[in-house]
């Protein structure tokens, strides 16, 4: 699995710096025009005019291409190795308490600068299409009870999520952003939970 | 109750609609200054050269202040009525059910371009100074067991609606922007429900 992080690219020669650098454009000139969810990556390495396989040596997934063309600075595969090693009865408590505290720690400006630029710009489609995206391949088919279901329940999932990390990190609403971390996660461990795997209105009726 | 709209304002005498632009002029300064918390319609209404009794006449309550600062076309003391004839047990039901078909109505994309403008400019600190301001004053003495937690129990509640409208429409997460809105209040009432008047662990613990 590549991991995507500065160090990484130290060092390569000039020219491979290059192709790396239009596979990139290419791949953001596409995010943008057609959605990411029409964007293959076999789409951009055309448009870059380069080798699919080439694409994934640079930037891994399609989830972690994503996550660099706006400039998410966490691997998703590494968020989604834990996620997938995690029973679906304790995701609940896991989803927050593996994604949290990454906003609390060192990385958090630079998580609340990329989601102020997704806010601000118009990358929403795309930031909406990286969530899609590690949804689809790592959580949905999991929790896709009845079948079709899983998208829906693990985007409820996501309003929480959301909804925690807007009013902390963006409006930093008080008291609610000087409340300990760990008794955030827990106070919407158990709304998690139901909506990924519980009865809810918009699966069941 | 002083209502806000325009046709309220329509047919005032010049003179009198400079003064009612001086007291907006006023109370944007110092609520981008001092914040919203800080600021008193007194403040003001000595900034604008005013009487406070003046910027009431105007402007109502200091919640409907802010919402015509950051021009929002909703008059909250309107949504405030209905809460608080609201039983404590049915909040979790009648919150999402009185605020998100607004944002299905033809005020939804007014709605879509205030909150926008607040994410894109410096006035998330305003918009989170009117979600203050209207749960101090219409929900968490209500809800405040122990004492002294209603603010934090209304701000989780706060979390899950502002979710639910930054993926519903903002980011525009697709299938859960197509969920009949029905169903997304069924789905999240008793998520807000617990947070309002259950036990959960930022109160307990």
């Amino acid at each position: 699995m590549t991991q995507i992080d500065s160090h990484r690219r130290r060092g390569r020669p000039a020219g491979t710096s290059d192709t790396r650098d239009r596979i990139l454009r290419s791949a953001r000139d596409l995010f943008a025009r057609d959605g990411t969810t029409n964007t293959s990556i076999r789409a951009i390495a055309a448009e870059a005019g380069v080798d699919p396989a080439l694409v994934h040596h640079y930037f891994g997934t399609k989830a972690q291409l994503i996550a660099t063309a706006i400039d998410i600075p966490i691997d998703p595969e590494r968020v989604l190795t834990v996620l997938r090693a995690t029973p679906v009865e304790s995701l609940g408590h896991a989803v927050p308490a593996l994604i949290l505290p990454l906003w609390e720690s060192d990385l958090g400006a630079h998580l609340k600068a990329t989601l102020r630029a997704a806010l601000a710009g118009d990358q929403q489609s795309i930031f909406a299409g990286f969530l899609r995206e590690v949804v689809l391949t790592g959580i949905a088919p999991r929790i896709d009870e009845p079948p079709g279901s899983g998208i829906v329940r693990a985007e409820f999932a996501a309003t929480q999520m959301l909804g925690v990390v807007m009013a902390r990190y963006i409006f930093e609403l008080q008291p609610f952003a000087r409340v300990p971390i760990d008794q955030v996660i827990e106070t919407i461990a158990p709304t998690l939970q139901r909506y990924l795997t519980g009865d809810i209105a918009a699966v069941t009726t």
